[in-house]
């Protein structure tokens, strides 16, 4: 059993992947799910979150709020791919039960200081505010941490936010930075990966056909990102860039990954955000970076609708 | 009576601003002194302010260590200008009381909320990282701060310890920019002020024959920065940088301010830390900050001897 | 017939363009070849520039010595992928006529300037110093230009030169950004489309057995290159950057192009010279900057092997 | 007799520069004054030298227009300093004579090439855009100019046009950097002598009773800058910014010299153009730039006048 903090800004897919992640308690032990402002406003992903555990039933799993903004560089406005409430257009409910209290930076910390060196794997599908405030509060979490498993970066996609920035890096780019300097054992899930694994109609109604609510929720969430992968974008099938940082720490070995350094561009306007993925290195194996390459689709797909047919 | 949280490095200069605050409790009530890398590592500094507070006598104030390092960038090596330890020559001593558990970023955080808005001013002489955490973490601490006291920047005298920018700026840019730019009432005493305040053979003899151990502590620490001074600057008389925060929380008809905007340079390499600072406003009333141009040098002096002699 | 500037910075790959345009007198009409610093020192791309105008016996193209380094950053060394003459392990020859003088940049301006607007094109296979100072000295040269075809650029493919940038633009990205940002048509011919243009065993065999002097050279230049990438990249078949612009020239059918803004880093030290390249127009048909996607591999190699075999 | 090519944008201070050298020819052969963009556009700045050379009645000097904007960054406005003509409120005139052909860059460099080494020196009273460009056309330009003597930069005094620049260098950064850091002797006149050689009722009424076309051309560009300083800095008495260059080439003893580097920001939107002066060298008369700190003031009016009173 796996024990995992997800540090997550609830968004259309961060919301697919909790359920993903809720509905697999044989595998993985979630000590707390942390918020971040992100894809939408800090406190809509906080009570997206709390909405998200009722409809899954998973109300013995604590959620903490935390950073209402990136580190250092000016709050910004994540736009339309996520609805104003930022689960596209699911009904909205108020929670029947509210967030816990204590900021998320510092129970990310206790969490894993309560725990065994490496027992404690981040799952962080915002921008990444909460565990670098977390890594500078309290710097001996670092050597103590599992793996860090990342949504963000692009390399050979290009960018979707800028022309050479994915949208979770570019929101925190100091952030970032931090993380995957720190010396942590990190895995990034950038847009080279989260490309490769897009819904389609099929996949869609996979998950439509089963009969609880979560994968109800799901499919109508897929539903709403495929349309505005449509009419924004004009691609087909919307990638599924969160759920897999859950899929891969349920099934590492559908993901493909390469060693590397990894450092993101904090100073220039142009690039900001850009996530500069070097694969020369004189040691590959003790780089404590590697970067998602590939990833097997349908088992990802297959994965989630088994799960959420549970 | 001004309830203050004092953050500090200490650091030769930090360790007089301490002990003129400890020694003015009639005027100062101080909630807590927080702790932060700076002029030496996290744990000395940690460790002079209770050496301080045990010299001062003043053990009824608690000490709570904060940040290791700086927000985003590297840490770096403060150089000679403090002694290894941080103190001087002053003899090494253990002190007898360790500091108090609980974050700097935190405890600072709570204070502020535990007290009526406006009610509790931020001395600051070290890096501003703790503060920006504390901003980060818990941002409704911005408009309940009293002033905020920093000493940092640097304008007509150009920087010490690059062309452009001064050390305690430097050394967290990023922090310095959290704090000046969040909307809280800022002071900034930089070096075009505080290099006006220097110590000089008849000053430290003043206090050199007040027959306290921390009116000896403190001629011996101005005797050490005098002697840097001239050897290393080339300077007559080291510049008293950080008593100035304390001097104006203590009598801020001694210096002359200037509303401006700063902002500090985070992006060049060249002139990182530099404070560009803007004194052509459209409405200078509403600046939330201001910078230290004058102060009355002599009166700065006086006021510190007498109340080392206390 | 096109009128073109071949401006060039040979260089192994250079080379091969070079005796590629020189074969081919039917299509394009030289009006000058002019060399920069790049893969090798101004010096030696002057005199490379001499010997291969004289393997290939075209005296008549005069040759025009350009800028001694970058525009603005300072020089930098080129490394080994060239060899120590730029020009591999050819035989080093002194070209028996040497350059004609006059500086590439007032060549390039007086010859633009001296036909009717639109029909010189430009044929960049080194960093744009050369252009960029045309540019700045004669900017009524940039409506008259036709269309300039760069080598230069990366975007799925990353950098070569660092993680985030390739060679030619690293090398002076500031007169890059102001050739691709001047408003003149331009074509970029970077790594995502130079990758796929590789010479194999077979490829550079079919060169080899052409009885000419130039084509004897021209697979000894691609052999030195397919030794290089194996020894220091670890590829199979090194990708032929330079040949694809003068390819491009006299078979624009064989290259897919997409329209883009592209703007160069030229701020932060981490991804100097990345080129940003985007998509996403509001009104692509007036993009006047094209990125090269894709190219007919097959086809190249045997235009080039047709061309040396006439 | 000192041999100087005298580059400038005029403006109003150039203006009274130009109207200084032309009436000092027993001091200083001007081998050509040369026109770039700056204070306003490239076709005004050539026209007002015309106008001035006119005016001066020394038609022997010919004038060169050199570049239309910066080297790298987009062009800017110069705003309300000058006037919409330049030449603030002097009667617009079309000068009898025109400009020679050849831009100033190439004619920079062919003149400085045509002397001994060291014998020509610059005056640069605009952006440092045309001597850049000659540097990076014929780089052994450098190692035979005489002295450099550069209007621009601010340390002491802040920036004019920005927090922390100084316009001229703010204009085209790139270009200064590459000056001051081409290895040439330079000296850089800042604002922290201008603003000490203002002019003043006495001082502008002493120009205005001398009875020539040039003395009263120059009192009325002196009382039209005293009317801007007035109106828009707040300020009595416009500093006498471009003047400084050609008294210090008169007489050199009038200023005080601070050996230095000097390094232009080139990177940061916050910081474009701030110029980092350190006076902490390892060596300081190895250093090729010194930086002006003093000047007397009295002793510079009385040269202008007496000078014009010829």
């Amino acid at each position: 059993m796996q024990k995992i903090i997800f540090d997550c800004d609830p968004g259309v897919d961060d919301a697919v992947a909790l359920f993903l992640a809720f509905a697999s308690p044989q595998d993985l032990e979630i000590l707390a799910v942390t918020t971040v402002a992100g894809n939408v406003a800090a406190d809509l992903t906080a009570r997206n979150a709390a909405v998200i555990r009722q409809i899954a039933g998973r109300e013995d799993v604590p959620i903490h709020a935390g950073a209402r903004g990136p580190l250092v560089r000016p709050p910004f406005d994540a736009g339309a791919f996520h609805g104003p409430s930022g689960l596209g257009d699911l009904p909205l409910i108020e929670p029947a039960r509210s967030v816990e209290p204590g900021h998320a930076a510092n129970i990310i910390a206790d969490l894993v200081m309560a725990h065994a060196p490496g027992e404690v794997a981040l799952a962080v599908t915002g921008p990444c505010t909460n565990l670098a405030l977390a890594m500078r509060l309290r710097p001996e979490i670092v050597p103590r941490l599992g793996e860090v498993v990342v949504m963000g970066g692009a390399r050979r996609e290009g960018g979707n936010i800028t022309a050479s920035a994915e949208y979770n890096i570019w929101a925190d780019p100091h952030a970032a930075q931090i993380v995957f300097s720190s010396g942590a054992r990190c895995v990034a899930m950038g847009l080279d990966v989260t490309h490769q694994v897009r819904s389609d109609p099929a996949r869609t109604a996979a998950l439509a056909a089963i009969d609880t609510p979560a994968a109800r929720a799901c499919a109508a969430l897929l539903a709403f990102s495929n349309a505005i992968e449509r009419d924004i974008v004009g691609g087909a099938g919307a990638p599924l860039h969160d759920p897999c940082v859950i899929a891969y720490l349920l099934a590492p070995h559908l993901f493909t990954l390469r060693p590397c350094t990894l450092r993101v561009e904090t100073a220039s306007p142009l690039t900001l955000g850009h996530t500069a993925v070097e694969f020369r290195l004189p040691d590959p194996d003790a780089a404590p970076v590697r970067w998602a390459t590939g990833a097997d689709a349908d088992a990802i797909f297959a994965l989630l609708t088994a799960r959420l047919a549970r």
